[in-house]
């Protein structure tokens, strides 16, 4: 895999931007969260008049080998017909895309039909999906560091075009497995508390899951005794999700924010962190979902999501939603007066 | 105070409006929250086609006769100060009307000073402030029934323009502690619960604003054993807060969306509640703050806030911070793709 140079944001501006904040004419910290959010931005960015402008989305597609043992309620072709739908606007990313200004890219990573002369789609595939991993693993060396520098390069495209923040959703039928492989491995919750119902199995569906994980897993470990991030990544990973880390550890490279999505994207995110830690600082979760396990992995990650809606839709649905607030913490420090401007009595 | 004539709305829709938002391209409840907004939405609209078009904002300022005990860490011209802020664009409650295209209308319902020379301030002033209610009833009989037919006429202003969704805030240094009394009298909750820090004060500051609040409690069941609501809010109110009743009220009497702020619009919403009880179907709950006692308020009224995000700078921030998600669920059941449209396999 490539190497990444990541670096925190430098903490010199921390003092001038909280003054920036606690200056406004409001009681200090009487915008909770939107502060927070406001000084994690300044930081990355590092200015004291921050922006959002030119806000890209960025749609992997890609399918899972492990859907052949019906792990998913969803049949892999609805991977292919739902890009297809994107590319037609009426899909869930395309509305919220639409109501928040972003610039959506539909990728084809992996997905496993012809989509090569469909319009609206840029073509990145790797493979018609991968391998079982019940029985081998996902994705070769090569293919894994392809998938990264695919997730690179089209975050590099976004920000040619002046793209200050970046969100990344999947489509991708069973990939709620390998997420909750990843999670189970990166930070050691018991495989039982990381697997859920994904689209909708019930729970006779989810216990068939968790055998398939638990002999997958099995099968890992006999080959990889000690494995490293990089060996359960490229074992379990979709191609959309590998290129979903690329483009994270990419942004944080470029000094770039993040939107995290939910529980297969905070899947990507722990294991961009796993592999550079620092990339952390550029990320801001979005939504916590009902996804089983999806809470435990943000308390792993000490992140605080900004949502609780109980989507689980994907796509990167739950990041769009939360862009307001977002936007709403950089309207805050841009526009809100302050207090010597207003002529108002300091409270603190 | 006038009668008004609130229905729940007719639940006949609900089975064609569900099956709309069953029917959309994605896993049956994988929109969590927001397919339930739709729902509402769609059923206080009575349409499958619901609308948002042109939402208002009414910033109700008003002050309070409690503020002379030292219940509040803000001085009560911050009221005033902060009317003259907002009318040039500065506050928090302007990013944000401006953010999510909100109207604002900002009006004087009982602001100790004279405003009635500021441009962009509403003069509807009843009186220079509330009675000081540790000693005697923060206002008349008559004084209510004009705040609330104030609240009432200003929504009907924004109606006429066309208005589909009102949302209330408030500037009323002092009032949180009224709404402790409301919440306390109202849901049966004991009075300790119910105080908090207000704008900032400390735990010295909390005990005093109890013991003001316990005394003015005593008085008040001396002269009222056996209070209604009415006595309640007359008692303790802010004319802001009356009015923010009258305004809810009058928005449900004409099936139109309310959104409810924090923890003095949730008493307002609460008192409203008690008068009206059908009232509740139209109101969205907004945000769940930081202030001791508001979550408690909510389950009382078993009602699930879309936000928690630390927020208590009033105003109805809070509010115009959630009105993004109740657009996002208007855009789900409007724009999005069905699965016989879009030509995927449907899977539940």
């Amino acid at each position: 895999m490539r190497p990444f140079d990541i670096h925190r944001p430098d903490q010199g501006l921390s003092t001038q931007i909280q003054q920036k904040i606690d200056n406004l004419n409001k009681p200090k910290g009487s915008l909770g969260r939107l502060e927070d959010l406001a000084m994690q931005v300044c930081l990355v960015q590092q200015t004291l008049t921050p922006s959002l402008a030119h806000p890209c989305h960025l749609l992997l597609g890609g399918d899972h080998g492990i859907e052949r043992e019906g792990v998913s309620l969803s049949p892999r072709e609805v991977t292919w017909q739902q890009m297809i739908n994107f590319t037609r606007g009426g899909g869930g990313v395309n509305m919220f895309c639409r109501q928040h200004g972003f610039r959506l890219s539909i990728v084809d990573v992996g997905v496993d039909h012809d989509l090569s002369s469909v319009p609206g789609i840029i073509d990145r595939k790797i493979r018609r999906g991968t391998r079982n991993f019940r029985f081998e693993s996902a994705m070769t060396q090569e293919e894994m560091d392809r998938a990264i520098d695919t997730g690179a390069a089209l975050v590099d495209d976004c920000l040619a075009d002046g793209c200050k923040v970046v969100c990344v959703g999947e489509m991708g039928i069973a990939n709620t497995s390998p997420s909750s492989l990843w999670m189970h491995l990166l930070c050691q919750i018991p495989l039982g508390n990381c697997v859920g119902a994904g689209s909708g199995i019930d729970s006779e569906g989810i216990r068939h899951k968790y055998d398939v994980l638990s002999q997958a897993r099995k099968r890992f470990f006999e080959e990889h005794p000690s494995p490293t991030t990089e060996d359960i990544v490229r074992e379990f990973g979709g191609y959309e999700m590998v290129a979903a880390i690329g483009a994270m550890l990419r942004a944080a490279e470029r000094q770039t924010l993040i939107l995290v999505d939910g529980f297969i994207m905070t899947a990507c995110a722990l294991a961009a962190c796993r592999l550079h830690p620092e990339a952390q600082d550029y990320m801001i979760f979005c939504h916590c979902g009902d996804e089983s396990g999806h809470r435990a992995m943000l308390d792993a990650m000490g992140a605080t999501p900004l949502l609780t809606l109980g989507l689980r839709l994907g796509e990167g649905t739950g990041a769009l939603c939360a862009f307001p607030l977002v936007d709403s913490a950089v309207r805050m420090i841009n526009e809100m007066n302050n207090f010597s401007h207003a002529n108002i009595t300091k409270y603190f």
